[in-house]
């Protein structure tokens, strides 16, 4: 059966959410890609410096930060209050109807907690369960969620969730019914042979040719995680998945990477 | 027109959100209060708490907070974030698909910064226009939207605006089409002949015995302008406006008070 929905969901880093001027040119782009689009976000470095200000300990492992209660009440309110208004805010303005959400709203993203092994994360959510009828509701009336990286695990606890995560969660769960594009943009151009030279992305990676790019340890370690994510997507129906700069969402010249499965 | 759908338009105050088990216990009522339902949410001492921590001024005037662009960024952060996501939460873990809002979310609340003349609050928004579309879709659909005191200006600035009068506000928006009931939940079992007495509820305030109340100087001065908000609102089609303990949404023997219009 073909898919006659078609949904994009994309979704931008820190850098972006750093710096205001990227972030109202990304907006700028969002609100003109054109149907059903769902926005998820990152976290950027608010929450840090909000820890810094409150005197407040950021414990992080192998770079990760460990979430514990009084770091999750602090990126509740910088994700979900600070970052994620600002965003509808603007969209509004740019004539976006977008409406936030964190995975509790809606009871749209359920979570576990972690399980302690070596490490204790704290209080972060690997996601169990996305509940797409209310966002559906919203997108066929013109609405464009926007998410930020929380979730929840059903018995009141909100939960940090990783946002590249998020989006491939969602796209995963959309695409049973949609046709589904999940764009990751960032400060690159796309996946680059060369870390240190823009020219040399790499403009289609399909499951074989990325085998391949890992066995001679071609690719920035950096970007492993994601491009995992990608790949479970893309087996799970997602029909693209591309990462690059937020230009690739509006220009047909512009150069990204694609990844597919074949 | 009789008005065939129902609406209830709940709003709690600062004393309980600065009260954990006070709001468990508020939401386990709110989440078995029958048919479609919007909450209203205060700010509560969150926001003072943290400028403190961060080393913020509040400048207060005749007991209002002076919303200063610091003090704008913090407030989102905690109504927005903090309060509203733990609301949402809590709301979900109790079975009730709740779903959080500020106005700028679906562009449900557009207001107009206050101008500046003896006194300049900053950014306070005095409430212009109430969007009802994707809040009705969302009701008919058995949702809960959660709103914490916060609208835009659609240019895409975040204003702070009295938790009251967004209750008030909403209500009045709905009831062209709905039958709306609008409660005042509050620490007190409605309005008080003797501040100092709970027995001395007034169990029904009309229009004209409002005017007697006035003039005698019987009603205690901080209630005043909760009441003209009341007043505003069954002056705009609200069916009925009731203040008191949360108890009142559920206990047909509680005891509290009803403004009508006669």
């Amino acid at each position: 059966m073909d898919k006659i929905k078609s949904l994009k969901i994309i979704k931008i880093g820190g850098n972006v959410i750093d710096d205001p001027i990227a972030l109202t040119s990304f907006l700028t782009t969002f609100s003109s890609v054109e149907g059903p689009k769902i926005l998820v976000h990152g976290g950027g470095k608010s929450a840090t410096v909000l820890a810094q200000q409150t005197g407040l300990d950021v414990q992080m492992v192998d770079g990760r930060r460990i979430t514990d209660a009084a770091t999750l009440e602090l990126i509740t309110m910088v994700y979900a209050g600070k970052i994620n208004k600002t965003i509808v805010a603007q969209l509004q303005a740019l004539d976006c109807n977008a409406l936030g959400f964190t995975g509790a709203d809606a009871n749209t993203i359920t979570s576990e907690k972690r399980p302690v092994s070596t490490l204790d994360y704290g209080f972060v959510g690997d996601v169990k369960k996305v509940e797409t009828s209310t966002l559906e509701l919203l997108l066929e009336h013109g609405l464009s969620p926007v998410f930020c990286a929380l979730t929840h695990d059903k018995n009141g606890q909100i939960l940090n969730t990783n946002a590249d995560t998020i989006a491939s969660e969602l796209a995963i769960a959309f695409a049973t019914q949609f046709d589904v594009e999940l764009y990751y943009c960032f400060e690159k151009k796309g996946v680059l042979k060369d870390v240190n030279d823009e020219t040399s992305v790499i403009q289609t990676i399909t499951k074989s040719s990325y085998k391949k790019l890992l066995d001679s340890q071609l690719i920035f370690s950096g970007m492993l995680p994601k491009l995992n994510n990608c790949f479970h997507a893309l087996e799970h129906q997602v029909s693209k998945v591309c990462i690059g700069k937020p230009e690739m969402l509006l220009d047909s010249e512009a150069i990204f990477t694609t990844l597919t499965i074949q």
